[in-house]
């Protein structure tokens, strides 16, 4: 640590073994222990010098956002070779398209029941819940 | 083409201004025209040898679909550089939650009909309009 004279590199400098200067743009975003792990994964998915690149063309606002973006892309395409992280998305799109059509059909059920109850049509939430 | 002795690159191939050797790994997922625009954006984000690698450790079978998706996530970090396709996460997730609520806020209109129907209690104001 820095009490010794020799400062602990960022996860990533830890993992590519290199010497962590000051103003390294990995160092906010990977801790000396668990940073190592999760560049690990961003070194083999992206490598190490596009991520580089990439981070330190942003606002330095904006890195932590990209830096915990591109660790979780990475990390989906190593545990899914194939989709990656894109699984998430088709699984998220397949969970909109099931409550869309339980809402159609919970839709066409209140249909249903209006129509027994004698009115033409289904009071539209804004009749139920009158702003206040 | 194969016609002239000169066999045209695959798309990869000619943005890397390399040879395009006999079962390149790339050959079939990237053609020689549009290829190129789709594998500048990969070798900027993944580097083509990260993703060379990544091709051929996988199955023939599923490398169209490794090839689909690394192209997908390429284009959308060169789209959104902070958020890359975890922003179609970020918004499916979203969409999930509003469709969540439409349908518990239908689910509660339905118990008023039914009570309207047929029983004696109302549901009170908050059983009629969950927070959303």
């Amino acid at each position: 640590g820095a009490m010794t004279g020799f400062p602990s590199p960022c996860g990533a400098c830890k993992f590519l073994r290199r010497k962590c200067v000051n103003g390294c743009v990995f160092a906010p975003h990977f801790c000396h222990e668990q940073g190592a792990a999760h560049f690990a994964a961003i070194h083999k998915v992206f490598g190490a010098s596009n991520v580089s690149k990439l981070l330190t063309g942003l606002p330095s606002i904006d890195r932590r956002e990209a830096a915990a973006t591109i660790s979780y892309e990475a990390q989906a395409r190593l545990h899914d070779p194939v989709y990656g992280c894109v699984a998430h998305i088709f699984a998220l799109q397949q969970q909109v398209v099931n409550l869309q059509a339980r809402l159609e059909s919970l839709k066409a059920q209140a249909k249903v029941m209006a129509y027994q109850k004698g009115e033409a049509r289904m009071p539209r939430p804004a009749e139920l819940c009158p702003a206040v």
